[in-house]
């Protein structure tokens, strides 16, 4: 065959090729190299061999947030993608910890908590990835026999300038901040992993950027084909400014109840809505292009599409079930007449109160007619009971609520 | 015993504890901290047990010249002294050898190799060292089963910072010249040698200061005692100026003629003359102080304090006898009437010339009387042999040495 001949491109090839890119992009933050990323994608339809994508797991044993599950999302589009997917468990790094004992997030752990934290974390991963097409892999299997001519080699292949240029190194070094030399060796672990897997592909946070490409400078100095860092970007929480965290109280937890996870995600800002859609939920390619459309053309209420992103949400999690009660439950509460979270207070002294006068008394209604009225028409509840007499008697309790019509409402506090 | 009755000295044991002390501080540019040398000689002294002395050595296979003797030398005296010194060959690091290929001064070398140099190195250190009282260690020993949790355990000792204040890599890093990674555990290997060995002292020249800090450093990480870093100062070579090295031909190798080494000892500046007797002869610190002193009042001859340098040297290196001998040429073809280096040059035309002519045409006889009256006094020699007759005709030859008397010389070229 001629080298021409060999460049003829089979249009049904490129066509899967084109597919499975549109889903790999799908809110990807970056691919370096996407030209290599095609290849091995054709390589890889052309022979019926499926790419071996690769996810490292900290087994630090937290409870997983939305925010991991953005990579993990990822991964199970390539499951579906037909491709090989491999958990890669830190057991060996995670027993190593920190020798120093100044990092916090690098405990030194025993072997029987590294694998407990791996069980906990897979069990967490796999509510988004199928289980029974998900390897799990672990370091020390080729790390733990690597002896000191090895480790040398390894370093050798890495300048003291070039780490640095790792954004945490660099902030430390220029502010005097101590950087152990042990420090070093992570990133070059990292990398190694690549090549004892083979790794087609590296799935990671943007953050993550410098420990890929580590993998792929590894592999190439160990003469294999490097392997596609695939970078997802970082999902900022409810407040939707600040990157998802346990700490800052802004997450949405896999673990949480349905209730829980709907309400939360009814109060991110409308301008996540996508972000969202395609970062932490498995509607298509196609549905995401028809949601953005419709929002675009005003077809779509921005309020029906957060309660699809909910559902979708809290059905990955909890089940499609469960996800029906929770929008139940969210419309009974927060749309159907519920109580607003802040309400005007009344200070008022202890006692027994006609209702209409309670009703005047606390302006919400503007007079004993207008209010006998409202009681009448059923539109006056207290403690979100109906008040079906406007000859009531009403004993004044602290804490009470009063409600006239759908938007007026009133708490009372005793005065002491 | 109360703290301060353990604080009375022994008399004998200070005495002792002085003597060594003047020994080892003969010639010495640094000791590192010398309090803790005077504990460690003290318990020595008082307990009978000998200290462990390091020297580390490079199996790069290279002739030795006095440059490396004067380390050996130290050694030498503290075997005097009744310690033990250990001999590090750095088989490991040398059959690692620098992975990326760039150092010269890092090939990697196979067992084979390594072991031919530590016998070549060993064999011309014993003619410094007592062979007997010279124990020789591997660093394959210890730092071959090292695995990677080891490494990083080492590693996190140190941080980059402080790495970077090694001169060299200082340079290296301000110069925007890449540092490979592996090149910081080199100094770690080295230090780590000395918890292996558990040395009380380490000796080196005064480049080495970083590595030998880096044993006590490690030393003390292991909750071990720290060594002493003794550092001995770089050796000028014969031009007084620049380090003793091969590539410079400043040097004088210990393997080379008894005649070569006495007449470069001859070559180097009066200054350097008590450097070279401290640093690589075995005269006692009295005969030194002699020697100083007598240099200082006038009571000793430079020259003839150089001779006995010269003697010292060759002495050592090739025995008694060979140093007489080796005098005795020196006197016979330096001193008494031989040829000086420069010497003025006359073009003559080939062709068979009247000796009496001859002495005049080069101008070294103003006259023909005065040319026959220095050829009847013996005066005139060609090539170094007497000219009896003031008839002799000579024929030209290119490089010919004419003579007249004891300083006046001229060197025939032929014009082509």
């Amino acid at each position: 065959m001629t080298k021409e001949a060999t460049e003829v491109k089979d249009p049904k090839i490129e066509q899967e090729v084109e597919r499975q890119l549109s889903v790999i992009r799908m809110g990807t933050a970056e691919i370096v190299p996407e030209d290599e990323l095609v290849k091995k994608l054709r390589r890889s339809i052309q022979t019926h061999k499926p790419l071996l994508v690769k996810l490292g797991v900290d087994p630090s044993g937290a409870d997983l947030t939305l925010g991991h599950t953005v990579v993990l999302n990822k991964m199970w589009q390539f499951q579906n993608l037909g491709h090989r997917v491999q958990l890669l468990i830190g057991d060996f790094t995670g027993m190593i910890g920190d020798p120093t004992g100044k990092s916090e997030t690098r405990k030194q752990l025993t072997r029987e908590q590294v694998l407990e934290n791996a069980k906990s974390y897979a069990d967490q991963a796999f509510k988004v990835l199928d289980p029974e097409k998900t390897e799990i892999v672990y370091n020390s299997t080729w790390l733990a026999p690597l002896n000191f001519s090895d480790v040398i080699r390894l370093t050798s292949t890495m300048t003291v300038a070039r780490m640095l240029e790792r954004e945490d190194f660099q902030k430390r070094f220029a502010g005097n901040l101590p950087i152990s030399l042990h420090e070093f060796l992570y990133p070059l672990m990292q990398g190694y992993d690549s090549v004892a897997m083979r790794a087609d592909i590296e799935l990671g946070g943007t953050d993550q950027k410098f420990n890929l490409l580590m993998g792929r400078m590894l592999q190439k100095e160990f003469g294999q084909e490097q392997q596609i860092a695939i970078m997802m970007p970082i999902l900022e929480g409810l407040d939707g400014v600040q990157k998802m965290s346990k700490s800052l109280g802004n997450y949405i937890g896999i673990n949480e109840s349905p209730n829980d996870q709907y309400g939360k995600t009814m109060s991110i800002p409308d301008e996540l809505m996508i972000k969202y859609y395609e970062l932490v939920t498995d509607v298509s390619v196609e549905e995401l292009e028809a949601i953005r459309a419709g929002l675009a053309d005003g077809s779509l209420h921005p309020r029906d599409a957060k309660m699809r992103l909910a559902r979708e949400i809290v059905t990955r999690y909890h089940g499609e079930e469960a996800a029906k009660a929770a929008e139940e439950h969210f419309k009974t509460v927060f749309q159907q007449g519920s109580i607003p979270d802040n309400i005007p207070e009344v200070r008022l002294d202890a006692g027994t109160y006609w209702i209409v006068k309670l009703l005047t008394d606390t302006n919400l209604c503007p007079s004993n007619g207008e209010a006998r009225r409202m009681i009448q028409q059923g539109g006056v509840k207290i403690n979100g009971e109906k008040v079906d007499s406007a000859e009531t008697q009403i004993a004044l309790e602290d804490g009470m609520i009063l409600q006239v019509g759908k938007r007026k409402f009133a708490k009372i506090l005793l005065e002491p």
